[in-house]
């Protein structure tokens, strides 16, 4: 099943990661990228990351041989229904949501005649929008493909190949379990990250100017993620509601005994705690999903 | 108040940090250092960062004019009272910890004759002992100082020069409003990391193994503090048990808020409060507190 002409239907930083990636990576392919907002569809044509812009859905998915919606989650059933009707019949349809059991319905739902292999590549940054993407953003990440039971294997084959083409790395898993995976992963550390940030800026003790000036102790960290795009995360949340809930609880529960700890002055559970948690980042780095060098290699 | 002869007890990634700073910027003093541990002082003296290393914590201080106690803040008091016997009528004493009205109080208490000048430079990296250390460390980073009231002016001033010499860039202020700040700009957000990384790799439902295959989603983000020294922090919670619980309270109750949110499906909250934290990022890499390319820098 070769794919000659990929529609990426979102041009924000992971659609226009995706065409960049293309260009560079398999430049046999052409790209026809089509984004809602008139803006971005202005700001992607000055860049030039794609073959051709489409003012309208219908008209950039023509063709195509694999169909990528990298909108919001909340938005992708919208986004299915608005190009259905431009789709080849053997046209392979894929996405890029955060989430991934919800978003299955939502595509299967409006487009029960194609072939939808739901798709999750984990990579990304804080910043947003066309400027933003890059096109080594997938290289050494992992891409997450759940294919409903019974998928056209050929199909979830040329999925697989497209992403290891640009550079990622592709596990197949059920799409319940990459929603409890990215709970864990994803999920809850944007919802703390976001939770303290807010915090921080409204104590009335602490003055946000403070905060700002001090942050180097550890609080700067979170706000990388906590500057991320906030409709998509929005979405994500409430796409992926009970496993972040469920997740949520774990957390709360391990904060409530840590904060028992430090009330009571139980100095050798903290210890033990705080020793546990050194092996986790070692093995990420040995994996190479993270940095080695100190302070993610931050310039000193 | 001349500063020729430095002696810094604790020889971990600050204290370490220090001696390079300072021969690298102030040539014309001369370091003595000194580590409770048989190991640290060893490698100290293959690492070479000190002009002498003493055996013996008395000895170190010894004609010191600025003595620095680098050790993690449990073990104040009991540093201050090895050092009692060696230090100069006009010595200054002074401390890096991240903590300060008890270390405040502990070193008064075990050096009543002296001149305590509390400091804490707001800098430091995910790894810990002699070996970690820098000589940038401290630049463009803030360090606080926290005089007690009725300090000497020219020890204070001392201090002061000491550490802009080293880079920083110093503010004057209340121990106890230090612990505040630093219990939102740091402990906290230590707090929370510690709490992530152990909920994370003790589900039943995710595998410790996706958690890390899959931590670039932005679990790896809270795994980097989450390494941080297990006996330093210990004891920073110890001693900042009232700040760190008052604002972990006012944490939780915006966790709470945000999964009530998500739970009824309050996709308009969960935007706005997003947006909102947006803003401070700008505004920490503005101030130079942090990277601004995205991912903190780390290599694509």
């Amino acid at each position: 099943m070769a794919i000659e002409r990929v529609a990426i239907v979102g041009l924000g930083l992971i659609g226009s990661s995706i065409a960049r990636a293309i260009g560079e990576r398999l430049p046999a392919v052409t790209v026809t990228g089509h984004d809602a907002s008139d803006a971005v569809r202005a700001a992607a044509h000055e860049l030039g990351f794609c073959d051709t812009i489409a003012d309208d859905p219908v008209a950039a998915v023509t063709d195509a041989d694999l169909v990528i919606l990298a909108v919001p989650v909340g938005r992708m059933a919208d986004a299915a229904a608005a190009i259905a009707p431009g789709l080849k019949a053997d046209a392979i349809i894929s996405d890029v949501g955060s989430s991934k059991a919800g978003v299955a319905n939502a595509l299967a739902a409006a487009l029960p005649d194609h072939v939808v292999i739901p798709a999750h590549p984990v990579a990304g940054t804080e910043n947003s929008g066309p400027a933003a993407g890059f096109s080594t953003l997938f290289e050494g990440r992992w891409c997450i493909v759940t294919p409903a039971a019974g998928a056209s294997e050929d199909a979830v084959t040329a999925v697989t190949s497209f992403w290891q083409a640009l550079g990622a790395r592709v596990e197949l898993m059920d799409a319940a379990h990459h929603d409890m995976v990215l709970a864990v992963t994803s999920h809850l550390p944007h919802l703390i990250a976001y939770t303290i940030v807010g915090t921080a800026s409204e104590l009335e003790e602490v003055t946000e100017s403070e905060v700002i000036k001090y942050s180097a102790g550890g609080f700067r960290d979170f706000t990388r993620i906590a500057a991320s795009d906030p409709v998509m995360w929005r979405d994500v949340f409430l796409a992926n509601r009970d496993a972040v809930l469920a997740t949520l609880q774990r957390f709360n529960e391990d904060l409530t005994v840590l904060q028992q700890a430090i009330r009571r002055g139980d100095g050798a559970k903290l210890e033990d705690w705080f020793t546990r948690t050194r092996a986790i980042r070692r093995s990420i780095i040995e994996q190479g999903q993270d940095d080695a060098a100190p302070d993610f290699g931050r310039k000193h």
